[in-house]
């Protein structure tokens, strides 16, 4: 195992009825004035907006409203947040929905206490918090980026066409609620999407070195099988308590930095997405879901050994007379028929990206891990681009 | 998965050289005396001693030595230390060694700081910690216990013939600082007494309800087998840094909380060795060997799911053509061969425990677990005794 540092300061309430048994309690350690933050206004038709406005009515707390938080969200939408925090002296975010909306509180939360720009200073280049953002909690409305038990935020610039991620621990949510209850009323795609989100967070992770036993890794397969077998129960009834509860806490661990221990990880496939994700607004779990398998086959034999572990051990492939090789090629093409399976899509024209699309200015645009088993050119990603046509 | 909260406050700082490497810093948040607690030397011959002797006299602290903690560590020997943190009005306790040492660590930074008696009020008893406890570091030299990421602390009572544990986050270690390397020099019975002390963590953890997925049982699993894989690289060279790292971290994870969440825990097994540790100071590790392939021929039919899994995912036993009891004993028996094929003990003779020991009482003594496939009797307990001669 590589040497490390792990802590992780976010205090996770799960279960059922979490909201309404441990908000109060929560809300008494910060002041009047709390800042709910949601999206597009879901939460108003299934009932957890409700639900959350009478707990904070009864703590007879202040409410700052700050809702539209779009998919990928963006710096200007971050820079009205904190505009609206700084006027209305807000005590505690409280940010309500999926990683997009959790990675724009986190954001806010920085934003709110600085007085440069974020942008620049901490997600061009990595930056030193030497500042207590304003503190954030988070209910979480939607599985998939793990983001309730991290520090990081990926946000676009719309601007200069860049959507980037940084993770700073001191932006790690005070607290998050996961009631896997408050899950049930998302769509099956997007329930799918962030489930396959989280798979591509555990994937990103397991295929770099060490490829010598690591428990990080055993950790890993161990979440993609629970993330595979759960995905398709959650398909079947989206209101199965126990496949819902699984990927919940699924999302959780794939980014609550536990498998990145003694590890390098690759997360050249997040780079792509984030980049396409700039580019045309797709959806991230769908542009992983295309980009993941054409990308595999082009490094899978840079990362033999672990490739072909992730054949035998995720996708049960039997070895017998067979070469590294084609065990390695069978468990990416049970991952693509996995994708098939649960309806993602497999083609850019199936998430809206056309050929006119420059896909040439998108691949030069990404970055590059220098991590990964096969470190990219910017002309490799062109070609894995045009091979998702 | 059940509900549940989880949050862990200690900095976990992993690898070769990180001692040279962080402490330093670490000290630099603590003011100038500094306990240094250790065992019965061992630190001194194999140049641990010196090496951290350096850093704390280089960053200019006044050290105050609390040697001579010994395994199963007495209240006697707590309440001694926590009187020379006191006099010496110490700022930082720097715990030196295994599990034992961190549990009487723990155990002083509460008794240290507080004018009653912890034993009655927080052993006997839950209690409720409302003080800071005087702030711990720890360094691991002997990997097992696992207690360098919790508040857990297990101390034998003489007079009251009572070893027992709680966990307290508030005791949970500010730092801990673990070097495989500094494991090398561990004697190999000692060595394995420590990684089955973390195989039978985790398997206490995973023998109970619930039954159905469970993402922190499949974590267990992945444990379970890095554990076994890792102690048998380790008996074929002790110097083998892949697989002391696995061990060591292994060790962490099986108590830093993480796999418990959203499930009942059983260790009744734990319970049980207490008690005879208390009567008749045997080594904790080689007591829970020789207790478990027994108890669980006890209670297998109560788990019966649980234990066909744990035959056939830890121990590749072939279900083919077998009932599930057949199938639930194979892995019991499997787990039984492997004790002996790490010469551990599988009788109680071999841990210097005989027929003259009053069983009985310490049966008697045994605390029970509710939360167990099946619940034991004191009597039940008594019977599993006599088996193990």
């Amino acid at each position: 195992m590589n040497n490390f540092i792990f802590e992780n300061s976010t205090k996770a309430i799960f279960g059922k009825g979490c909201v309404k048994e441990y908000l109060a309690c929560l809300l008494s350690h910060y002041g009047e004035t709390v800042m709910l933050a949601y999206g597009g206004g879901s939460i108003k038709r299934n009932g957890i907006y409700s639900e959350i406005m009478a707990v904070l009515e009864k703590a007879g707390k202040t409410v700052v409203e700050f809702s539209g938080i779009m998919a990928n969200p963006t710096y200007v939408k971050v820079l009205d947040g904190a505009k609206l925090a700084k006027e209305s002296n807000v005590s505690l975010i409280l940010g309500v929905g999926g990683g997009s909306v959790m990675d724009c509180c986190k954001a806010i939360s920085l934003a709110a206490k600085y007085d440069g720009d974020i942008w620049d200073d901490f997600w061009v280049q990595p930056g030193v918090i030497d500042f207590e953002p304003l503190p954030l909690g988070v209910i979480v409305t939607a599985a998939g980026t793990g983001s309730e038990m991290n520090g990081g935020a990926v946000i676009t610039n719309e601007e200069l066409k860049i959507k980037t991620g940084r993770d700073y621990p001191k932006c790690n949510p005070k607290f998050a609620l996961l009631d896997p209850i408050y899950t049930y009323s998302v769509p099956k795609k997007q329930m799918v999407s962030g489930a396959f989100d989280t798979l591509s967070h555990i994937m990103e992770t397991y295929f770099a070195k060490p490829d010598e036993s690591n428990v990080s890794d055993d950790i890993s397969e161990a979440l993609m099988k629970n993330v595979i077998l759960n995905i398709r129960a959650a398909i079947r009834n989206p209101e199965d308590y126990t496949a819902r509860s699984n990927l919940m806490w699924d999302a959780t661990m794939a980014e609550n930095r536990i498998i990145k221990l003694g590890k390098q990880t690759d997360f050249e496939c997040h780079q792509m997405e984030h980049q396409l994700g700039a580019y045309t607004n797709c959806n991230h779990g769908e542009g992983l879901a295309v980009l993941h398998p054409i990308y595999y086959r082009h490094i899978y034999k840079y990362g033999l050994t672990k490739f072909k572990q992730f054949a035998i051990h995720i996708w049960n492939i039997d070895p017998t007379g067979k070469s590294d090789d084609e065990i390695a090629l069978e468990g990416i093409e049970a991952l693509a028929d996995f994708i098939k399976e649960i309806g993602m899509p497999s083609k850019f024209r199936e998430i809206g990206i056309d050929t006119d699309t420059d896909l040439k200015a998108i691949a030069y645009s990404c970055n590059i891990v220098p991590t990964a088993y096969k470190k990219m050119t910017h002309e490799e990603i062109f070609e894995i681009f045009k091979e998702c046509f």
